[in-house]
């Protein structure tokens, strides 16, 4: 199956944003497109809003103006439904309204052509659902580009129960045409990224509600360590509270209230007092005009210590040692569980236990665990968590020895898991139910959490460089720790590690 | 307290499928029946209906034509409530409406005697809440038939909260005199059958969803094995999947959100794609005409082992063994933890663990475990599930061992418990749980299903046979590989469990 | 920050019973008060009452004539809200319903000065969702009183998102001038009280679900053993099971569906049939006129025994060694786990197992549990659980042990962690979390439940009590024995634990 080719006209229903971006997108891979919207004008608007967008492209050199003059020349506003006959693909991007939706595509399964295949943009409905408003569900398909469309290469091709496989590759193949990266995902609540990103927000708002770290110090460890490009908190206040938590709400009761959906009433109250964020000027955040800057926790410099002793593989923190050394501190490796040892403090990397239920259970006191970050080189900056009534000065050999490696450190209270390593293991246990429940292969998902929200790494891969099992045992921790279903571990995980122990026959 | 003379008027109020059937059934236990419906004519036309099932029963040999007029003489279509004055009990059989019948009860109850029993056939609404509405509630039970109620046995006699023991009593009573299989139990959301059976339905669509096998198999393997008279899946596409989707919600709901009911996204797909089963022409299955039969996942031939060492006791399967020897196998027989060994491929009867798990932890490989049968001797079909990397071979001695007792064999996806296993100590679970609730006795839930839906052998019946501890294991197995609170065992099965490990004083 | 003077004019909006004993307690403090109602004649309707409930009070002799003169004379019935605009406090005691809560902050803050304060008595609503109606929701903050609010000292102080600290500090220190034990607490659905309180009636009601104890034999319990000043059912039925009903829906509605709140088909029947409690005249008793009295049940007198075993440290039930002395029964101690033996017979207070599960692990019968007092010296009842199959006789034994401590005995089925100790581990539980959560501090929340719900002792100072480490076991209990994510210990009292178990460094 091939893709579109350039000559089939592709018709854009609504131009809000994402019909407006959609519409350029398919302009600029040399489709002809026509483009409707119910309300007069508002179609030749975003014709006009593309052709100023592409402009100004064309000032700052990214363009030629012979290429924004043809991608302008390919779109057309039309009137009406009716107009669309010519089309071999609708995209449908109107209101999230199934009612709506499936009165559209009724009508428009009797303008266009035999062949042609009908799209929606749908982010939060049942796209089988849409698709039983029509006589021939077979050639629709869900299309769920990132917003904004121009720039977000994730496309989301989303089949319907009663969906054609030859649509789906038609639509897979097209997206890749246009330059995008399509997935393929079957039609269930949230999608991919919808469910997959849960965690991201849930685990950062759960973190603030138990009083373990505030938003400022999350986000930095996010971005620091973890190597997102946003924390959760700014990237929620940037979203807009009140469309986040109303996909939380929408993904919890799809999954008839399945705690690992759960929402927060953190993120409730800030809905609560209208601090919608960015767009209402407040948030997690103050965004007015001249406000501060959010200000992580940032532990006071301490000293470099001369010597770590390094007692066995520190697993995923393994990189440690070689920096450590760089650093000029004096390594000594011995046997042991996987630890390092300073000044008589010793720092794990977190497995998922509160450093407090760890010394006591292990009998290692003073102890401070550190978190994960995506590459120990380039972090620059390393959350701690001290067990209760460890010493100052412990905690600031901890600090001392992450100072030395150029990392900045914010020693947060003792929350199980941390901050990065808490949510990429909730993240991979996600993405791996999603898996075994064939949503969406493994590789799918990594790429949907990559390009549709810029992930530094997959969760199913960042995982496998975690190794499974510590991911699994932090996950085991979580759970034991907190005895909620929400930190269950997926089964595949589960089985995978089993599988990897099985004897030779 | 005897049951109701049949010289005692039954009142019918609803002539619909349900208010005929149960006309019908107090007809032709010889009492007079007065049958009204709201519907103009609707009565009279069920008194025709009822006259012309019983013609075809009498061209079939299977009633005198005299047995057919005296029944058909005993009943009157009437044109109202006023008309029911004579009636010693009244049983409601009209929309499913808590404030209809509310209204319906109040009127009735100013027109029957004061000795006359109020009963209702509702199916999802509280009968304490429907008794709320009457001035004497106490008078007024539940009395709830299958469809078709003349065929199917099984009557839930139900007490509201105010309902008095002597009318419970006549009623049972009563519908025992009509030849029907009564139970007591208390009015709580399902009843027995409506919340037993969930897991039935459940497990199969959980298993689909996770890709553990089709649903074609797993009804194989329900009736062939289980010795289910129809698989969850083709019982599902006959009771239609808007019903039961809208039964599994009910059930969720009134239980709070329970994730032991928490319906099934498979399913809502399929009422979304408005695939709802035979009445729709498709549900799991194509049910057009001409289409062709779902065929289950047949393993190919493989050889016939010539030894097999049995290693300790089979529980559950022990028949295996015979079963092998009366096959021409050679048996040797050692101590050893309840395993079969063929061509150094080791087969174990599911313990609820997934075959990778199991072979991990107790280092067995190759491993293939088997499903649970109602009588391996009967059984025409198993499910296998090797463990994740055993060798096609492997499979093929675990699938020859099984075909050389003429079985097919339905090699699945390495689920925790299989099918039957899963399911029935699902079903046990949720059987124990209403007996330690009060809502009815051990010995009438197993009645409920075997005669309500047809099982083989009642779930608590079927537990002990398989053996408590088992049955246990594989509920905590299945907990601990999902770590959902859905797959907890009830407190009762851990009780009892106990109570058999207490030593003598 | 100090108390709003007593020349400060306080007004109340809303003359129902909550808004006109607010207004009393306000003007026994020496403020003018103003009290309105948007209902013609209801404010001055309520000054006479309050006028009339003083008169009686002086009848009493708890107040002088002049008392209720001069407080009277500062009450002062208006007609509208402007008439507030002296009002230096408003408090708001009417419907509880969000918008229109809003649309009277809004327009109040128009009509009172700039300094002026406005508190909602809302015990159901967002004080951050009703703050974000108004132009400075700084100034706005819950000021919870309960029922009756002359006689109950507690005052929940609840800060919205937007509430200023100062505005908070006043309200608390005016609470206290007023003589009241007012809290900090943040807007969180069931602020401390409603919150905290759950588990005192859910696990009543779920004991009864399961059938091990009637309502009349728990109340007994929890009064004469527990110390409560009511047991659980004559709480609710004195309540209204409507209105208790109606709360926990909310609560667990709000808490999005969280288990721990989760609501109880017990009371819901009670709802559906009407019993709503002693205002209907039924409810889990009948409370008609010359109803007999429920009546626990009570053990048959047995024998005292003669020696009694102690073995090993009784931990919470320590006092017992002592009162069996004082009643003239020979003691020996050895070590040992923490066992009384009797004849033979075994007593041990519950650590959260089945006797009957416990019997079987520790191998130990016959075995018989008892449940915590409050005070063994003082509680006039305990409850005991022999596991399952253990003799009469044995039975006698225990009983006879504690009737010869003046105790009456009674013994109710098998449940996990029988009735005080489930109860309170519960109650301490969710009080750690709402800690954790920095709902409130550890000791506003025993404040919280001794001032507004009168339990004997605080949850949390309980738990120190018995011990954290055996609270954390009989959670920990709860949760392997039913599988539920509702018996899930908070993390916080697992970390405290752990903490006490860091080896010194």
């Amino acid at each position: 199956m091939a893709a579109l080719a350039p000559s089939v006209t592709v018709a854009v229903v609504g131009a809000g944003a994402m019909g407006q971006g959609i519409a350029q997108v398919a302009a600029q891979a040399g489709h002809p497109v026509l483009l409707t919207d119910s309300r007069p004008g508002a179609a030749q608007a975003a014709v006009e809003s593309i052709a100023k967008a592409l402009t100004a492209l064309v000032e700052k050199g990214k363009r030629t103006a012979a290429e924004r003059d043809a991608t302008v020349a390919r779109l057309r506003a039309v009137d009406g439904l009716s107009d669309l006959a010519p089309a071999g693909l609708v995209v449908e991007a109107i209101v999230e309204d199934l009612d709506v939706k499936r009165r559209l595509f009724a009508e428009l399964e009797d303008i266009v052509g035999a062949d042609a295949i009908l799209a929606t943009n749908t982010s939060s409905l049942s796209v089988t659902a849409i698709g039983a408003g029509v006589r021939r569900p077979e050639r629709l398909a869900g299309l769920h580009f990132f917003n904004p469309a121009p720039l977000m290469a994730l496309v989301e091709i989303v089949s319907g129960l009663a969906t054609d496989a030859a649509v789906l590759d038609t639509l897979f193949d097209t997206a890749k045409a246009w330059g995008k990266s399509p997935v393929h995902c079957r039609s269930t609540p949230g999608f991919i990224v919808n469910r997959v990103a849960r965690p991201f927000y849930a685990e950062g708002l759960r973190l603030v509600q138990e009083q373990a770290a505030d938003p400022a110090t999350i986000d930095a460890v996010a971005r620091e360590a973890g190597g997102f490009r946003m924390g959760p908190f700014e990237l929620m206040d940037l979203i807009g509270h009140d469309v986040n938590f109303a996909v939380t709400r929408s993904v919890h009761a799809a999954y008839f209230g399945d705690p690992r959906f759960q929402p927060s009433l953190i993120q409730q109250e800030l809905v609560e007092a209208g601090r919608l964020g960015r767009k209402t000027g407040r948030g997690f955040y103050d965004h007015s005009p001249g406000a501060a800057k959010p200000v992580p926790r940032n532990a006071e410099p301490a000293a470099k210590p001369d010597r770590v002793l390094v007692q066995g593989d520190l697993g995923s923190a393994a990189a440690l040692v070689g920096l450590l050394r760089e650093a000029g501190i004096a390594i000594e490796e011995t046997a042991g569980p996987g630890l390092l040892v300073a000044d008589g403090v010793t720092l794990a990397l977190t497995d998922g236990r509160t450093a407090t239920a760890r010394a006591a259970e292990d009998g290692i006191a003073p102890l401070v665990l550190f978190d994960l970050a995506l590459d120990y080189a380039k972090a620059t900056r390393v959350a701690l968590a001290p067990a209760d009534g460890t010493p100052s000065e412990a905690v600031a050999v901890a600090t001392g020895l992450f100072q030395a490696l150029d990392k900045a450190v914010s020693v947060i209270d003792d929350a199980p898991g941390l901050v990065v390593m808490r949510t990429v293991a909730m993240l991979a246990s996600e993405a791996a139910d999603a898996t075994m429940q064939g949503v969406a292969s493994a590789v799918d998902i990594d790429i949907a959490m990559t390009k549709g929200v810029n992930y530094p790494l997959g969760p199913l891969a960042w995982a496998d460089r975690i190794g499974l099992p510590h991911v699994l045992a932090v996950l085991d921790a979580l759970a034991r720790t907190y005895g909620e279903d929400r930190y269950r571990a997926s089964a595949l995980l589960r089985r995978r590690i089993s599988a990897s122990h099985i004897p030779s026959p």
